[in-house]
């Protein structure tokens, strides 16, 4: 910690937020630095060249990167027909509070593609043929052209409702970001409201987290809950849930543009 | 209460949902009945001529009103700049959870005219000129005008941003809405959230209620609030409160849109 | 409905709280009613005589029961070594917010015995032989002497720790209510708050239920959840879930004893 | 920032947690490290003497202080009538949850003299003559009188009730933590769950503040909120309200005894 924050304060970083945290589980370290761009002496680049001595001489295990906000991230979003999370999205872009670029919606369903044009970003349409494998490694394949050409640093599943083949899990990992629309480990898979309303739970959830080759099981960014009681139908679950779905996905996608997540294991550290 | 369930009964009504409460303070008792329209043999004005006979003979003080859900109900929105309110419920409705009709949305600047239109409602700008009484009142008397050619069941200010004279506020009783950005009563007024943080809160809140001549003291009728700390700087509580902003607003419509919501005194009861 | 409403309000009885529910998947309908002792004519025997005509008259299959708040309810609390949840109800016993007759608290240690008796109240060692059937078979069979003798309307594990046999389950069946230290029903079984760390959940919690044979299984009466994050040890999530095992456990009891948990299937309404 | 970590590494001081915070408005920068003692070669006295010397070279202005967690931190708790705070804390150092040493808990009633002997600690009963102010001076000089012979680290007022006069809110200044039992700033003064009754909030709340000489308005530590609706009485609210005032104030306190909270002019970093 103290040569990290030597090497910035000797170069003249102004760190505006720094965190730390040490797992005495594994003995890993882990800290997240914001340093202002305009107080180091030299450009992003020098930083990276610097900052990978600094990082040798601490560990050979050393894992790290350093994000220049003054670029902007750029995102994918995929969804289905259920539009409140990209609504959500757009509305944050549209006020300025999540200032990415949105290079692309993609959709296996053409429910949204009105509302993302007007929003001057293109829409993809690549349908899932129900029942048809080879129809939908097509269709897997479409998109992940799609998505890879768009270089994203974030590919967003809002409500995407399909299930990404271990190949794209593999190639996407740390980078694709899942809403569950449960309180994980709750009601993994299909229909979690339908299962929550069978269970008589009080309370349901939602979870955004990394998306890995296990279904519904990857690092857990960020959940939440929301309660309900004997009188709610499974309808009514779903349209509770939808409020915390979004801010729940918002959250999670705002902490992985900003760094703010360190993936360790099934874990995450988010700073 | 056994006088309304037997008229219901007696009439072979279906009763879906039914709440009560008696005021200890006041002794008044209220009740709200959702009864399916197609399980009584008569329409709905028939059904209100049949119940102003049941309520006169509980008292001459009863105060009641029946909602026909068949019918959309009419909605008019008020904004300024800031559009998270405004997207959030546009996106509602596109999404059919809120099933209304929004009749126009009026905004004394032109930044929401795209997103408005963009859904195929009308949008009508109407400028208030700053520190000018006379073109204030012009604007108001503009605005009015608009509004009530809408006839609308519900006015939401969302995010307004203007003081409603005394006049409207009388017109539009129990009508119109207003979401404050603070947990009321702390922080009333002007720039809450500079108000909170000076303060050093733990907690920012919204507030849903309905709109009185006297600024931020009408009947509340609903409130959230989520956790801040030292290290929110004003923009970031900003940010932080918009999120409950716009599900308190959502809910409070939601709730006075289904006549769930029955105003006594300056307080609410909410079914 | 109306039915129970004519009848009571016939009787002259002054209606304090009424809930209503209907279950549309069973058709099944719900309801309890909250009546002035002393507006009523007659007595609970009389009452109960009375009633039990209204409620063959309304199905062959319904069930009810009447309680008399006159009457202090009886309660049995069995404790291991962990004292937050017998320190909570003690206190609100103390302070006359849960007016029960405590009958006795049961321990597998004695840890707790000085507390309970501060209070007044006979605290009785069992202890459960660990790996020995037969040491714990007996111990049960004391338990449950005890238990019995004392007609208890709930008895409450507080933290006990021991499985009930599947014959306990049975017979203390709707009495019988465990706190369960996860939001269930993730985190089944032992040691929940480690498989609450492993998974690298963002919420702990936990669960009021109904002792029932399958473990963790039973009806859902209350939850609640914290917020934890990664700097959390196990340590610190056993500390802050009692925090919530607390209040779910005294909110749980506290309807329970009022008669406000009506049980259906594996499901709970909660008036 | 480096100045400190490199100090202490260079000590050889094993980082346990360590926290940071500059306040753009201010200039000011907060921070606490906690170190393993027996990762440093000397002990606590030594390490004050040398780390005021690192303190001294980087500001004139530099306010620190250095706890040892191996001596047992001293506290007194303030009560009245109302036994629930009490009971919560007590249950949390029978626990080992509150590792502290409750040097006398002082009650202006004698209410919870019995439950405070139960747990081996001396109760002293100082009475407050109702509408006697010099009866009311000598009870507070009685008062101080105890709690400076006990040498506290905190002073707790548990539900005390008593306004405390200017001069012990300045010699008691950091020391004193007050529960106050509404969502502060709303609410300051008597009677606050009344208020909130009257005003037909949505949420109640408490907060745990520092006490100083006006009233309820001292740097917030710490507050929460609960639900209430229409159907809640102030009774219920005052019911409800003790969960989160127990909890508030017990997370408070914590916080308190470990150094995590720094106060600068009204306001709290609580790390």
């Amino acid at each position: 910690m103290a040569r990290i924050a030597s090497f910035l304060t000797e170069a003249g970083g102004w760190i505006v937020e720094a965190d730390y945290h040490s797992d005495p589980d594994t003995n890993w370290f882990f800290t997240r630095q914001e340093v202002r761009a305009d107080s180091l002496p030299f450009g992003v680049e020098e930083l990276r060249t610097r900052f990978a001595e600094v990082a040798r001489q601490l560990s050979a295990l050393s894992d790290w990167s350093i994000i220049d906000t003054g670029v902007k991230r750029r995102v994918v979003i995929l969804v289905s027909k259920e539009g409140h999370c990209l609504y959500d999205l757009l509305g944050r872009v549209h006020g300025g509070e999540l200032d990415v670029d949105v290079r692309a919606v993609i959709g296996n369903h053409t429910d949204l593609a009105d509302i993302t044009r007007a929003h001057g970003i293109p829409f993809h349409h690549v349908p899932f043929p129900p029942g048809d494998p080879e129809g939908k490694a097509a269709a897997f394949a479409q998109l992940s052209q799609l998505v890879d050409a768009a270089k994203p640093d974030a590919i967003v599943l809002a409500r995407f409702m399909q299930v990404l083949p271990a190949g794209l899990c593999a190639r996407w990992a740390g980078r694709a970001l899942n809403i569950h629309h449960s309180f994980l480990p709750s009601f993994v898979g299909a229909r979690p409201y339908h299962q929550a309303h069978k269970r008589g739970v009080k309370l349901i959830g939602a979870t955004c987290h990394y998306v890995t080759a296990e279904l519904d099981a990857g690092p857990i960014i960020e959940q939440n809950v929301i309660r309900v009681d004997h009188g709610d139908s499974v309808a009514d679950m779903v349209r509770k849930g939808r409020d915390i779905e979004k801010v729940v996905l918002a959250g999670g996608l705002r902490a992985h543009l900003q760094g703010r997540i360190l993936v360790h294991g099934n874990k995450t550290v988010v700073f």
